[in-house]
């Protein structure tokens, strides 16, 4: 009778226990979990925080609503769940696991023949001063959602400070302001949600800012004040102060990889535990899952840290089978894909943005800024803004990005797919995907986003960054901006930067309005650019030379605007 | 100067229109469009039917709002469309179009360098009395919609017949529900939306029924009976009569292609116009696009009608660009994806159903039906049914169906682009698709299909269809069948067709209340059929050697239930 022990019980060990029990009926297994709970839902934090639902029990239930405790692994898995208990130690040569009872602080040595690790990941640790306060917290664990809650519950939060601008750290603040509660953002880099090249990442930024979130970017933290062991507020590093009675920091996590060291087992140089495909360890009896691993990026190549529910889960099921079965099942690697929820935004990537391509030192790709409605107008379309990276050798699809309040997640999914699929542009295309105007409009916005890319790789549309518009209209010789919209939406949109606007419709019979120095740079741009596409063909036929068109169009604009 | 000649302007044409001039600035671009109105969103006509949205023009507006009529391609365009116009006759040695002027009937010949047919489909004729009775029309043309719209607005249509269950047919059902208007809708063959297979088509019908639709299959109408030229009712072949004061005749369409046949053009078997990946027809002066033209299937390599609006569009654009540019662009084909709203459903495919593969001579697959939540419990989870076929030997995704309540179209999208992506079952077992709870579960339920799948290929799970348990139940040695789920649950819903429950945690210590015959057929199920798989290998672990698990578990049950 085979002994497998699994360290962790949240997702991927969870998950590697009973995929192991339903291979083997027979074998012993062993689940050791420090915290008081098992198979939390990690990722529902926020929306129980937020009070989208109050029963805290649903974070634990099975699909059925059956809490998953102790009791619930013995009966209905045959599987033996110690909670409040540590692995301490792992011994390779006598295969034992040092365990630690948390309540009686009692010791024993577990023998296996197999072990899974599937310790997680912990908060990284903010090094400032007063992170100990009371009112300082962070969102990983089932005790930091009970003291969200609890705060929540309490209503004698004002005030609070969310440091850390990723997905935790948004999707905090949504949490937080649903409870009421006032919330500023801090954010070390230049934009929140890093994994997001910045424009996109602006257009989330303003949309938080619609809903009163206080966004501050390029802000540094130097202390969290207190008084009598309570949190007061935040000195930032330009000496300014915030008050607040509440701090999360949400500034990521790093694996849980120390028992594994200890145990001379082989981290990676991103500090996670080194696996194969197999999520076998240097050591061929212990295999390992979840956040606490480094898995491939499929495009790189390069080992990266992904600390992702989902594929938590996805890997916890490959290494609790290749425990049983032998290494019969691989989980390749990844290629990034993450989507989280911004009040009436969404906002996600999949494969590389521009800047971790730049990063891994990938060259030879094209990107392209676009903008479109997710459905028809009579079907009450919401606005998407994509960027879409391209390799231009191979006109593989690299990498797609996607906010806005439209159906960001059938984007990012199919996105995710073409990806994985090595899907090339040419194809993407001619993609044949289920349209009905319920769900997109006749042509997807990612085949949009590809057909403009198509026509920018063919020399027929050139376009220009926002942010290198509104550099230009800075200088001394600035642009002619030509805004290719009707009088009604020029009056209740602007973007106010100097442009002039003439209908698209109106345009052949006004070529005389337009600057006569054909070598004068203009910039043509609609509500999307699509009308600013076709304004930009009309001057280049005509004779002017130096006419671009603004990528994604007033949508996709980060900036300020008049109106 | 090229003159470019386009017969149709409704999707396929306009497009290519569009794509041409954005291509040639100098060509001389005509667009002959039989119908008054132009770039008609033709899917979106049941909408306007049902009320959805009030205002005809937004079926011809563009997304900023203005209508595309005659004078709006003129102006923002600069392409000549002349609507009630009627291409009569194509004289491919002149290189001219002879078109009638539907209002005068005069005609007049117009020259082409190239041309674009894109003549669309018209209602396939139902050989069948009293089609011409007033209160008698399909749900193809603008006229038809206004018409439909008419009869909502009227108030006094109380009861109507749909003829044909296809995506059409089902869509015009909601549409006339939400009019106010009992619906009865006649399907022909054994279940509706016939490019689902059965069981998955049958969920579709048991939630159109819960809606007031009343819902025939394997019907056959023998004749439309009208009083003084009005409908009054259907006489089907079992000679019951149904009255009603509106028939809409949904029975498929056939490719407009006689034009292109009585001028020389080759047609392929299938009746449409024969084209090449760039879209060009037999003439090499001629090229042609959407719901006219056969198009390839790429699993199968067979050509098939595909009339589809987003297909139309992207043919279209290939069209417009190669009849300008020279054979530059391709359409490869198609993997067949469609999907449509049902009510509170929404029902779809991509690539091949079991009946298609069977029809297409492919062997060596393998299905499962599956079900599962769109959405972890805690943000509202709704469910999803679907069945995924995989080529046994590449591994390949063949298929993929899914209906519900739940996100079907992120579902179906990310579906598609693994079937054009040739993505294998082991990849998506592994997929790194976007996870948030407010999105879907944690492990997202194409790759549950694909976890299952993988099961069953590797003999962990014995499957057996509803169908098969039905038929079982009914002869003189029916299967014993175990219902793994809670008492709550039991009481709430359940099967009733015999079955004994006994909740999966209990079961380990209940083994005594099973047949002690360890030859006996059980059938193990639950939910979904998760605890039912759990319970089915603790039998098999005990002894039992005829073990099966119901797919889908209930979710999936298409027949009628005791609660």
């Amino acid at each position: 009778m085979k002994k497998i022990v699994v360290i962790g019980g949240s997702a991927a060990g969870a998950k590697a226990a009973a995929k192991a029990r339903r291979l083997d009926y027979q074998a012993e297994i062993t689940v050791i979990q420090k915290d008081p709970d098992l198979s939390m839902a990690a990722c529902g934090y926020p929306y129980y925080i937020g009070g989208v639902f109050n029963d805290r029990n649903m974070l634990l239930a099975t699909p059925a609503g059956v809490v998953r405790d102790a009791q619930f692994f013995s009966k209905v898995k045959n599987i033996k769940a110690l909670t409040e208990t540590e692995a301490v130690g792992i011994d390779r040569a006598g295969r034992t696991v040092r365990v630690r009872d948390l309540k009686t602080a009692k010791e024993e040595s577990l023998d296996y023949d197999r072990l899974i690790i599937a310790t997680g990941a912990r908060a990284r640790p903010l090094a400032i001063p007063g992170t100990d306060l009371d009112g300082v917290c962070n969102l990983l664990s089932m005790a930091d959602a009970d003291y969200l809650r609890k705060m929540r519950d309490g209503k004698k939060v004002k005030q609070a400070v969310v440091i850390g601008g990723g997905l935790i750290g948004v999707e905090t603040c949504e949490a937080l302001v649903r409870s009421g509660i006032a919330v500023t953002l801090l954010e070390m880099t230049p934009h929140i949600l890093p994994f997001l090249d910045q424009q996109l990442a602006m257009l989330v930024e303003n949309h938080m800012r619609s809903r009163k979130v206080q966004v501050l970017i390029d802000c540094k933290v130097d202390a969290i004040l207190g008084e009598k062991g309570k949190v007061t507020g935040i000195r930032l590093a330009d000496a300014s102060l915030l008050s607040c009675d509440l701090v999360v920091v949400a500034v990521g996590v790093i694996p849980n990889s120390q028992l594994a060291q200890a145990a001379g087992i082989a981290l990676g140089e991103t500090g996670g535990v080194m696996v194969n495909a197999f999520m076998q360890t240097s050591d061929p009896d212990i295999y390992a899952a979840g956040d606490c691993v480094e898995v491939e990026n499929l495009i790189t190549g390069r080992k990266v840290l992904a600390p992702m529910g989902d594929l938590a889960n996805l890997q916890g099921r490959v290494a609790g089978e290749n425990a049983v079965s032998g290494n019969a099942v691989t989980f390749k690697g990844v290629v990034q894909t993450g989507i989280c929820k911004v009040f009436d935004f969404a906002a996600g990537l999949t494969g590389l943005s521009e800047k971790a391509a730049h990063r891994a030192g990938i060259g030879g790709f094209e990107t392209i800024i676009s903008a479109g409605a997710d459905k028809p107008g009579f079907m009450g379309a919401n606005m998407l803004v994509s960027k879409i990276l391209v390799e231009k050798k191979s006109l593989r699809i690299l990498g797609y990005q996607c906010v806005g309040s439209g159906d960001v997640s059938r984007q990012l999914a199919t996105a995710a797919m073409a990806v994985q699929g090595k899907i090339t542009l040419d194809d993407l295309c001619c993609a044949d995907l289920p349209y009905a105007p319920p769900f997109s409009p006749a042509i997807d916005p990612f085949i949009v986003s590809a057909h403009i890319m198509q026509n920018k790789l063919k020399g027929r549309i050139r376009t220009i960054s926002a942010a290198e518009v509104l550099a230009m209209t800075k200088t001394d010789n600035p642009p002619f901006l030509l805004d290719g919209r009707g009088p009604d939406e020029y009056e209740q949109l602007r973007l106010g930067i100097g442009e002039k606007y003439i209908p698209l419709g109106a345009l052949r019979a006004k070529l005389s309005e337009l600057p006569q120095d054909k070598e004068q740079a203009i910039i043509c741009f609609c509500k999307i650019s699509m009308r600013g596409y076709e304004a930009a063909l009309i001057l280049e036929a005509n004779g002017w030379k130096n006419v671009r068109v603004l990528e994604g169009g007033i949508a996709a604009w980060p900036y300020p605007r008049a109106k």
